[in-house]
């Protein structure tokens, strides 16, 4: 760490600096400069409590040097984690692999409306190449005025067509009172973007043994976001996939920007597989393809995405679902892309069997 | 709602447009430009599903027009809402008020870290002129190796020491499992910016009836905030304040912008009293004062803010603390502007009166 | 165009708006909902006055619905356009075609610092697989103290060098006064995202016949950029082509957020071709080639970027240079996912042939 | 400096950056961590090559610690400047103080339209307190098919009427071409926001003596915008006034986000004087007041405000532009609030006399 004194400020505050540095176990360097005192504070950075250095007088500012998250860093596990999604159900559902050279895609409605609507788009999704079944029974909506979800039949709904069709499930939590609830239905847990930093449910999630696809904050950098992986892996629970899924910024041709700049400076500096929701991202299907396709030659791990056979019936987003069609044909693009990357999507009938 | 078509898109979709605006009860008006065709949807807009009209083949957008929020806007509630804050506990604190003409400041410890060290600052803040204290009892961290809070304990020597002085208390809520108990000790609930979309607790704070202080969210916009205020206000719980603490903006000088733009924005839009948080936007305690005085000037009907007699000693957000002396100093300052927009602090004393 | 009414603003108002919109040659419609009135105002846009409008008593906002750009347009021109650049020079190089199903790639060094290192690296572009060569005379600074460019010297350079490879050459142009001089030298001109909005300097290539390479603006909207596209198209210029290169976000991982959204965006609303800066949204070379295939992927036209064989000695951008080793391999990669989209990159090769 | 190494960079990328630093001039303190080694490079910054220490190999980044503008620091000049615009003209117009307690206003027109109105608005702003002129010759839109100023005749009624009225005038410069021009004129010269990068046109305006009002990037940190003073300062210029204007934001519902946490950073980091444009920020009158009087209370040294009579005959930006009556109610709350500051708005009669 390093902390940058204010010029001219009087040696006292310099030494205190030093002295509290030394209290906290570490070594402090000191560099003097023209104007101002820099002083390095060598130890285990954890060690090293940053607010309290950056409280004391005369000090500018402090300058961390390592992460703050240790086990989503790469540091702590060099080579790409792989996360296995399934397993569970009455189906005993296969086990679908996200990371290093496995590519995923996990797609299904935006919300589960009814049981027959969710049945047919998982056969067009599994059709079409998707080895994960989405859909949300409980939605969170930005208007307290809108469809809500379902809820607990959704959640069985999906886990029938999840074991029927040999497909592991994943669907959203929103509230540390629906983490049991949930557990037992599906075989991932998603944390949307405005929960990231939910604490309180990340810890949760953390305490179960079930994967958690973790999308971005809209306002998170990558570092916050690796901070919200830490809570969820801090409690046990060592499997966590990241989901880019556009942030806010003063774009308004597009619903939110998608930051793909985010994909290889995850790979760099965590070993957590990471994945794209194009959807979200783009608000209106013309634009899902482009933003998938761009996500996967990024390097990402896979996708997450939207499908419906009549968006116009949908209660929720309709307009970024991609027809089934439509979702076949990326599909295939995508699958050429990943190659560029070596990567491979287990394709429905291998995962079945596997 | 306006609905743009796209350039040529054919007249059987104009057509089905038309019918389903007429379907959900509402008048459709058509304009055929030499490009496209735009066609207003007249009506009670509540009942015009804006995604199903933006689903539909060859809709380029849907414009709204109405706002979504309906108990949080200005045509619901035409004049200032004045909201009271206080008059629990065993002394039966008094009530503090809120919008319109009053001007409160709310003040404490970021965290509360003992019961003595609460004491002394609350003792501070109240000679200061703060008539509200605040502080953590459960915090929100963005990492999960930092302190986070003396939980129910600290709630305990919140409600003895506002009763002891004379002043509600405020304190942040960031689970729904916790509603039941902080509700038992405190005055008002605070929303963290973090938990602005929570919707859960959104609707579990919206179920008391003690005032709800909503942060704004880093990444929200003016109207998504005002939908929030909407589900604490859809549940019964009319006693929202608005807290205007800083967005995310690509600004690294500061930690966060305080968007003063947001305060006559709201106030043009809704009739909910508006405050800023100036400590969290700062970071640090050289920028504090400025804030403060920014957003009382555009209009805000108060501030909270973080105080602490030794900030180098505080376990959280030491370096945005104001000394007790640099407090008191801002809020003579900050009772000269609010004068120019004829608003007042109460002053501790009369509080106790009231 | 849409222009909505304040609610409850008095009959007085909407008879004047109609009565200017009608002044305007305009028709005006109006829709009366329960809270308020919306007047659309149909007619040729370009001759209705949008903030006239917006000026008059009781009008709460205008919603314009067509595109403010028309040479830039879509509806203009409804293919996608293809630019040639070259056919110029004393060895007559060849023209080089970007656009439709023919993707470029622009590379060289950021800054021309000397003649022997120009003609060394852009030897290595060459064999690695670009057509055009990039490199910088005047070179837009941040700081007054930074290197500022060998100007018409560094010019005179490329141009040999550009003749000798028959590789037509692209350079940037920062100031109207330049605009003469680089014209005698150059293939192409490149105007920088700092000078996306300069007007009079986008006028000025717009009098010339030699494309033009606009960069968006760091806080641009797909929208600013198409009307600054339309500046140059407007003075008789047609060739323009436009460049991704990140936008200002919160992120701070990396240099610039590059926009991948606005690939497709532009597709959509525009016939200019659109080509991606990897180098520049990275800052780092770890990252460029993720960006460059993300926008390829995305739907690029094509890819402009810095190399250079000894990145620690150049004068300008260092750290973002590709080795040629790195570019050959990325080069590679591209050339894959453009044929995902159907594009191809022109190999050296032929474009000497062509 | 400070010098990060990655984790596990070999000990002779760590030698080879020493290296470097030394031949510098400047001197090497290795701190040696856990993970990675951090190396302060000590001496005067100004000679250390930022770039250069980045592109080696093993440098994960490179963190400045001294600001990287130099004449416009705090520490080249301790106290606020002062700077004085006015003096010149046929009349020998007063000098206006603008910087450290004296507060200035300028206002009138966005664009000069007419002779007569820009006669009647320029009374109008005098008696209500402003005493320096503004009004655009020559005007940047972004639409090219806009009202593009009436360029030089506009700037000899501006003479004219500040002669006559014994104010100051202000106008802005967009081009180098023009400098030469409009300093004839002029008594300050105006750099607008999508110009603040114009590196050639801030080098020639740093080449006059006349006051340079250099307006805020909508996508520039304060750094940046500091850097842009710099450039006119380096020349020779000493005279260079900030102004505020807004940034680029997710936020929609105002047309920028009137930054106004730069205020209080930027007389930290700087001596300049800083002033705030809220008619531009806010594009809506509205809006005007609330901002004008938070960047007073923020610490600014004025406004510059676009006031006009009839709006609705603006021929740009007549949405913002305040009415006379308007203009004046604000002033006396701006002098309310500039007084809580200890600063004073000269009044015209004094302008006049000094």
């Amino acid at each position: 760490m390093i902390i940058v004194m204010n010029p001219h400020a009087p040696q006292a505050s310099i030494d205190r600096v030093v002295r509290e540095i030394e209290k906290m176990g570490a070594g402090a360097h000191l560099s003097k400069g023209q104007f101002r005192t820099v002083i390095g504070a060598v130890g285990e950075e954890g060690k090293i409590d940053e607010a309290h250095l950056a409280s004391l007088d005369g000090v500018e500012k402090v300058v961390p040097i390592m992460k703050p998250y240790k086990l989503a860093s790469r540091e702590f596990h060099e080579d790409d984690s792989v996360m296995e999604i399934g397993g569970g159900g009455a189906g005993k559902t296969p086990k679908v692999k996200i990371g290093g050279k496995h590519a995923a895609c996990i797609a299904g409605p935006c919300a589960v409306e009814s049981e027959e609507m969710l049945n047919k788009i998982a056969r067009h999704v599994r059709d079409g190449g998707a080895t994960i079944l989405r859909g949300g029974a409980f939605k969170p909506r930005t208007s307290p005025y809108s469809f809500q979800g379902h809820g607990e039949t959704a959640l069985k709904w999906m886990r029938a067509c999840g074991d029927e069709l040999g497909m592991p499930i994943c669907t959203e939590v929103m509230d540390t009172r629906q983490v049991e609830l949930i557990e037992k239905y599906t075989d991932s847990f998603q944390i949307g973007a405005r929960n990231m930093q939910n604490f309180d449910l990340l810890r949760e999630v953390g305490k179960t043994r079930k994967p958690v696809l973790l999308k971005r904050g809209l306002a998170a950098t990558v570092k916050d976001w690796l901070l919200s992986a830490e809570y969820v892996l801090s409690q046990g629970n060592r499997s966590v996939i990241l989901c880019e899924r556009g942030i806010k910024t003063f774009e308004d041709s597009i619903r939110y920007t998608m930051d793909i700049t985010s994909i290889p400076v995850v790979q760099q500096w965590s070993h957590l597989p990471i994945i794209v929701d194009p959807s979200h991202a783009a608000g209106k299907r013309d634009f899902v393809a482009a933003l998938a396709l761009a996500g996967m030659a990024a390097g990402a791990h896979g996708i997450i995405v939207e499908v419906h056979y009549c968006p116009s019936e949908a209660q929720c987003d309709g307009p970024q679902a991609l027809l089934p069609e439509a979702f076949k044909e990326m599909m295939t693009q995508l699958r050429a892309i990943a190659a560029v990357h070596k990567r491979e999507f287990a394709d429905a009938g291998e995962a079945v069997g596997a």
